[in-house]
């Protein structure tokens, strides 16, 4: 079903006018979700600084969306070359006649917001700079993260059970871990079992790290077979109503070492002490620091990496995603935002890599963890 | 297990300098997998258009990467900033040192190539610009392109156990179908089969398209549940070992009706019309007009949509995608290049939309069907 969540579209609008913008460029699955509440492969419309959305959509989509909403503002192509047209010419007369009460920005010039996260390629982004040379195209970062990144307790409820599914497809997983199995026997019970439970599918490819490849940063589903002795790192992405969840988990194949013990200890205590120091105000740098020392008091300050949390909701990386952009690692973090802990890895070569993580709600008393699975 | 292709490498190293570029920077699972035969959650290699391979990783892939490639030139981070650096530093090493025999573009300028498709996010390209502000970056497509289109026998043979994967599912659905049965229904079970007979996962979500959802271009698993005489498209991408398969079919439930027949019959006469006129030098352009003069024959002419066709490899669409890159509608086909053959739709307001899609070979004397499943 599709609707305009105008409570939603009318912030944004105030946003835009803030930061300088004529209008935003919408071609993201997550932003859709947000503003219309609906799913289509090609999610294109323009959100103008003043006024109605405007809907691109190809000519097989109209009769469904018209019967939906009527009296929405449709452009309708029967091919990309005119779906390029009409984009065009609302961006051109946005610029025209530009809505009152815009702030210029500092360049002096009217601004086009884009989201330019891993879901919009870079050709799209060339063909729209090229097609629409009179806009100056910009990160919608400063409007969307804004309006994103503080949960209403609606999406909390989603994002709740899209970690239920997560802990279902984890249980799965430790369930049949043994020596011999591959990853991916476990990844295909895995993802059926969070698609039984109503997870759409998974946000990044899920990750069932074996052996030396627990050591990764990021992961994949590793071909060789479990040993005994092994760790193993499971992270899993299922997505309920377009939320995302995270929850990864390490297992040790067997006896766990000496030093894969201490790893696994070392690393359960930053994921304690660092989400118990989660409040607002404070920063994934701050976080950072805590790890630090833990891992120094461990011996282990060698293999501190940074990256302890990273924000989330209906795309997988929000701000702040300091891993990614390195600014994000100063975003303070507010009440009611979701974040995880536990994003980096703990790695020792020859060893193997640990990683606990769970997604959190920022509150005064620390994260609250949404949906609980034994550590 | 990675290990480097010398043959391709070669190959590619030549058409850059035939094509101005000092190098590629690979950011890309196709391409990564296409040079290195490998997955990692971040393929960074940098590759200059002489000599060896640089692999741009993270201090936590050492290990493993050494393992395997003791003598490779690996360059090594801990963290975002310092990877950039790296990229950086290479970058700027090719253009004080270019490799000779380097044939400038028409603008003069020595060139970087890099992929830009879906899976190249804007933001990272942008930050690329930023940070090697020495670099005119150019998409990587006609060295790429050239190398990818026409597949070797072996990459055929995935590419055949690929479609077999996708018939998997395809079977699973048929017999799925049935009133009041949900489309996340059929997707759970499809995936599951089709990763039980090997599927990695899916290359794009997979398409349940229900009723008025049957008429569009793309698709999504629909919300509502089948009914009597609702028209159902399912579209199938798995992948095995990297490479794509896609396979659509589409069902009436129940009896279909006059119109509903007639669609089935006149996509099932350009399927089989265009598919025979595939050869070596023709475009998908020609191809496209061999379904318009069907339709016009059917009295549907109104309701045709171009883009019969598009390639298929390790990315889900290649050259000739020309409902991507319109230009591509002129890309001659050549032997042993693999293009799909239905990918439009051919919908009617009020009664639904028809896709019969399948991978074919291209040979002298038409496309052969990679595997086959009924129509």
């Amino acid at each position: 079903m599709i609707r305009i969540n105008y409570d939603r579209l009318r912030k944004a609008q105030q946003l835009m006018k803030e930061n300088g913008m004529v209008g935003i460029m919408i071609m993201n699955h997550d932003d859709y979700r947000y503003f219309f509440g609906d799913v289509r492969v090609q999610p294109r419309a323009i959100i103008p600084a003043e006024g109605e959305p405007v809907f691109i959509i190809m000519s097989s989509e109209e009769e469904e969306m018209r019967s939906q909403l009527p009296d929405a503002q449709i452009k309708v192509s029967s091919h990309v070359g005119e779906q390029m047209a009409n984009v065009r010419k609302t961006f051109l007369s946005l610029y025209e006649n530009p809505p009152g009460g815009i702030i210029p920005p500092p360049d002096g010039k009217l601004h086009v917001g884009m989201q330019m996260w891993f879901h919009t390629p870079a050709f799209l982004v060339d063909m729209f700079r090229k097609t629409n040379s009179q806009a100056v195209l910009v990160p919608s970062d400063p409007v969307m993260d804004k309006l994103r990144m503080v949960k209403d307790p609606g999406e909390i409820e989603i994002m709740r059970k899209a970690q239920s599914i997560a802990a279902s497809g984890m249980l799965k997983a430790k369930e049949m871990l043994r020596p011999g199995i591959k990853g991916h026997e476990i990844a295909t019970e895995v993802i059926y079992t969070m698609m039984k439970n109503g997870a759409e599918g998974t946000s990044t490819p899920i990750h069932i790290n074996i052996g030396l490849q627990s050591n990764w940063v990021h992961g994949k589903v590793s071909k060789d077979p479990v040993k005994e002795g092994h760790m193993v790192v499971i992270d899993l992405t299922p997505q309920f109503e377009g939320y995302c969840a995270n929850l990864a988990r390490t297992y040790v194949v067997g006896t766990p070492n000496d030093m894969q013990q201490k790893l696994m200890d070392t690393y359960k205590e930053i994921h304690e002490v660092t989400r118990k120091s989660i409040r607002p105000g404070i920063t994934v740098y701050e976080l950072d620091q805590i790890g630090k020392e833990i891992c120094t008091r461990s011996g282990l300050e060698q293999y501190h990496l940074k990256g302890i949390s990273h924000g989330i909701g209906l795309r997988f990386e929000e701000n702040p995603a300091s891993t990614i952009i390195p600014a994000h690692s100063k975003t303070k973090l507010d009440e009611n935002m979701t974040v995880t802990i536990g994003h980096t890895i703990l790695a020792v070569p020859g060893v193997g890599g640990v990683r606990f993580e769970d997604v959190c709600r920022v509150t005064k008393n620390g994260g609250e963890i949404l949906y609980s699975f034994p550590l």
